[in-house]
């Protein structure tokens, strides 16, 4: 038993050779391509090649924000303990998360909202570049379209990816009816896991790029 | 845009009935149903009512086990932050991951092993009660079957979903192989989140019979 593969660097890099192997031609190359790979890698499931929708122009925004060191706000505990510390160290990044929050939890009770709505309202009161990651919940997805659209938030790009049966796949829809710079998944997949691996592949990006 | 629905409790009922009515025909029921249902619900990914396998009586095991409050212990963070904390703090679980510690980084640098290897050293030394969660690393699970087989780990029982291109579906196979009270999936699909809605849905039955 001795024999499996223990490092796992290694195990990454043959990760990603059978990954390329496996991928229908594309023509897509760059960042675009390594999130793709990187969602995959996530998953083991080839179907996101085809789900995975990026707006024009959303790679460069997101690594230009990373690179500003800007603000990850996830809706989820589980997005904000993926997200690799290591580089996000590196760019300075903030990651937050507000949904299990005692005050959001009393301001989603007040205003009859979900909490996942009320913390995008938390959110929106931070200062500076901001980035929003989306794995679970479609209202918080749509609360952001409604601020952002009543001008109530600043925005540099939404890793849009919610999974689910109820509202996922409308309210991924909806955000792609807007001219937010978002990462989406069509239809109903999508998930924490898949949030962190796309914004992993940018940070993992702009660390390259920048040489440290 | 407020016509969607708010209240994240119909969300997930309205969720289970359309999984429920797209489900293959089966004869399975009870919390093994359940088990399969919650990681549809949480993936999207109807594939894993074939992928996810259970080994004959693993459902009880669990369920003993987590009613007597065991100890959890997950390969990653993201599992961690991921188990529903109302219902193991009813239960009386404690949850551990010890694969960012710094001791287990050195004793890893030390023997040559990965982190994920001495963290399942560390979490074998725990009194009580145990379930092994693992959902990321093919390591892991290889060095729980490796300790068990030399007597030197007790283990109620394993929930082996580990995702990947390298080595994952065969740790799986090897777990299968054992008489390990297990659940696994077939193949390189698995993930974090797929570990996560077992245990929750574990979680949720057992809280449900002793009526808490």
């Amino acid at each position: 038993m001795s024999s499996y593969i223990h490092n796992p660097h290694d195990i990454e890099t043959k990760s990603f050779e059978i990954i390329q192997s496996m991928l229908k031609p594309t023509d897509v190359t760059g960042l675009r391509l390594q999130i793709i790979k990187r969602v995959i890698h996530t998953t083991a499931d080839f179907e996101f090649q085809d789900l995975l929708c990026f707006k024009e122009g959303v790679e460069n925004k997101l690594l230009e924000a990373v690179k500003a060191g800007c603000t990850l706000i996830s809706d989820t505990n589980m997005i904000k303990s993926g997200i690799n510390k290591k580089l996000a160290e590196k760019l300075g990044i903030k990651i937050c998360c507000f949904v299990s929050d005692e005050d959001v939890a009393q301001c989603a009770k007040k205003q009859n909202m979900t909490r996942s709505m009320a913390a995008v309202n938390k959110a929106a009161q931070l200062p500076g570049k901001k980035i929003f990651v989306v794995g679970n919940a479609p209202t918080a997805l749509y609360r952001m379209i409604e601020l952002q659209e009543t001008g109530g938030l600043e925005v540099e790009a939404i890793v849009g990816v919610p999974v689910g049966f109820v509202g996922a796949a409308e309210s991924k829809e909806t955000l792609w009816k807007t001219d937010i710079p978002s990462i989406m998944t069509r239809g109903r997949k999508g998930g924490s896991t898949i949030a962190v691996a796309i914004i992993n592949a940018v940070m993992k990006e702009a660390v390259k790029q920048i040489g440290s």
